[in-house]
């Protein structure tokens, strides 16, 4: 072997430091500082009557100056049944060819397996990871489970999300999270990875049934309570309305239903923009997701998922009532409201043993606090982290007695 | 229902454009832009003889000022026989309990199942997201399914990798890719998720059998072809010295494999840096890999690798001869230094056809194109879109006759 003589140090080919974002350092155990930034950026947009052959956003969703006349599209087989024909008919018009993945999905099935399923058929279409859009079309489980197989596929595949569900438009379809449940955890694994657009078309919810109306109205509500006291007050005064046109219009000039929807978007990304990754876990938005996440998975397929919210946030509604964070005549309000809202305050799996676990496993999850967002009357909103084990039995007792303004 | 009077326009509450990442335009059917930046920062170390109870680079890694004594490693079962023992010693020199998740995985089970057999182990444990770290222990196929399963963990738990193979340490260690193959295709479900650490250890390669020596330093090879005429020449020097060592110094002062393994982890690092999440699609390290992930797979069990990625560059190298890009005299001394490496220069699933097939799929994976790395010399490389049929039908024969230097 010939002598071995340490080349002359290499430090003219490393780049400087913040400047490119490799730093060399150390002679004898050198190390290598790798930094850089990656940039995230997507539209979320509302438009009225998507399907519309005169509109061109989906057809031109996700597309580049190489896409051709494919289009990949992932679709609840409910929602197919009720717009498989007018999508196919809004295609034909556009000239485009679309393949349909139709998947039978439900908060059981939201899965790795139905991820699977996903992989599969991209592999069959034999999509171009940059100009084939994947459009995901269905409630907030089909949503996370196209946005999730997309993540992974080919390490990230753009994907366009077309919610039709309430929950859809105002949570799954606008954020960047995306998910399946593992074993009995829910969103146990997932990723972050934000859509290329999201097309948000309230004229989906027309044929939607009353409870999953309800049950968007939960997630709603939740950003009224926490932050904006005028969404409170629309749904104060309009609920029932609102639950029986399915946010439709009832005149030209009526637009309370486009008004909720619009606060509630916006107040919802206003929260979530500056924290996508969740690093700050003091989140304003994990309101009513503190005990709900295992409430949902236990009552399973009783409880849907903006009803365990709500049963989340009348509890944790009397919590704040009893630390004297929201008056009585506030809570009485909040009670009615969810009443008309046809939301359920409490479920036979509410034990306050249970509620408990639920919560050791969320500070598990909230880096070793309980970080609970409680009320602080209506429209603002308060994290403590020392809610005991008694204030939740005594809040569950009351849930189970009638609820918030049967007290 | 009372009168819907519009609410005032909420520019109010909408911050700015640039300033906090979420612009609202439009009155009748508003459009959010979402943005935001991810920052990523990881490092990587090289460490002699990390095991070393002295050392405390392991026992720190990961660590914040909340972590406790636990640390959950997930080993290799390879690595586990040979390092087991000094692995619980040195935890328990510095009074840490680990969980072991001993894996038995090659290439043939770096699929979805391993992974959720480590997430179900993640479960056991009871994580905390934050303060546990993660350890994976073992070459790239482990290091590739931990990876994959602490990013999916509730949407990305922090790892520290340490790499026991040479592909580990110059290339699967150090990079931010993860994954596993998904039926015949390579690398097809993955992520990028940086590590929070990489600590490298040449040492764990004295128990390296040579096959997987060759395979770590076809990666090493291909960095010198392509950027590092020197790190060529040490190779060249030195091979058959570097294999029987395992890239150990031979005196106090030889230094010649760590020598080989800086140059070779900075080329590397010096790639990745810019384009961690390969939004470029012209990427160098792509060199050897256009060909071989189809090669690798269908001779699977046969062919490592690093192996395959050595029949791939050992068919690109006789194109680019063919095109007058390298010399006559430099095919031949690659074609020494890949024998001398004991690396193969075929295999009889190469026929044309197939490749021919595998350079399809992969010009998907690069948007159309080619972008196909060829060599230009000894040390430096071009993109080129237009190899054709007949060529790689040429180079196959050529191989097939006894390889480059045998022509
Ligand atoms: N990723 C996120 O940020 C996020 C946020 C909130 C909720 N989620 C997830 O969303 C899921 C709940 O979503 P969901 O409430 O939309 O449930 P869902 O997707 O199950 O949809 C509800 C039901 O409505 C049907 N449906 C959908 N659109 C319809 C339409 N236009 N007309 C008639 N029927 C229609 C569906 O087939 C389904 O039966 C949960 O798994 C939750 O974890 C995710
Ligand atoms: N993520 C990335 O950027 C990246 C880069 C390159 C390669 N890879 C992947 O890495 C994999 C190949 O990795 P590999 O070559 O390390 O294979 P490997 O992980 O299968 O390890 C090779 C063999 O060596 C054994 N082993 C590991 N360390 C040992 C030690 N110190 N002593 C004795 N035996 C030991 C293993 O048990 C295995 O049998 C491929 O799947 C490839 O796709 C990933």
């Amino acid at each position: 072997m010939e002598s071995a003589v340490r080349p002359a140090p290499r430090t003219s080919r490393v780049p400087q430091h913040g400047i490119t974002g490799l730093v060399r350092q150390g002679e004898r155990e050198p190390t290598w500082l790798v930094r850089a930034e990656k940039p995230v950026q997507y539209e979320v947009r509302m438009v009225d009557d998507l399907l519309d052959p005169s509109r061109s956003d989906l057809a031109e969703a996700g597309v580049t100056e190489r896409t051709d006349h494919r289009r990949f599209v992932v679709i609840d087989a409910n929602v197919e049944a009720h717009y498989g024909r007018r999508l196919r008919a809004y295609f034909e018009a556009h000239r485009l060819e679309p393949w349909f993945c139709t998947l039978a999905v439900e908060e059981r099935s939201k899965t790795m397996d139905s991820v699977t399923r996903v992989v599969k058929e991209l592999d069959k279409f034999g999509i171009s990871r940059r100009h084939d859009p994947v459009i995901a079309v269905g409630g907030g489980v089909l949503l996370d489970i196209v946005g999730f197989a997309a993540s992974l596929y080919r390490r990230s595949t753009p994907y366009v999300r077309v919610p039709t569900t309430l929950i859809g438009i105002v949570d799954a379809g606008v954020g960047v999270k995306t998910g399946v449940n593992f074993e009995s955890h829910k969103n146990r694994l997932g990723t972050y990875f934000a859509p290329a657009l999201a097309l948000l078309d309230k004229t989906f919810l027309r044929t939607l049934d009353e409870r999953h109306v309800c049950n968007g109205l939960a997630e709603i509500l939740k950003i009224a309570l926490i932050k904006d006291r005028e969404l409170f007050e629309l749904l104060e005064a309009h609920g029932p309305e609102l639950l029986r046109t399915r946010l439709q219009p009832t005149s030209v000039q009526d637009d309370t239903g486009q008004q909720v929807l619009e606060r509630a978007i916006h107040g919802m990304l206003q929260e979530l923009q500056p924290n996508l990754w969740e690093h700050e876990l003091h989140r304003l938005v994990d309101y009513g997701h503190t005990f709900s996440p295992s409430i949902e998975m236990r009552a399973l397929p009783d409880l849907l998922h903006g009803e365990a919210v709500n049963v989340d946030m009348a509890l944790t509604t009397v919590i704040a009532h009893g630390r004297g964070l929201v008056t009585e005549q506030d809570t009485s309000r909040i009670g009615r409201v969810m009443r008309r809202l046809r939301l359920p305050q409490y479920h036979p799996v509410c034990d306050a043993t249970s509620l408990i676990t639920a919560l050791e496993d969320t500070v598990r999850h909230r880096d070793g606090y309980q970080r609970l967002p409680l009320p602080v009357g209506i429209g603002d909103a308060r994290f403590v982290n020392d809610v005991t084990p008694e204030e939740i039995a005594r809040a569950v007792d009351t849930l189970a007695a009638g609820g918030l303004d049967a007290r």
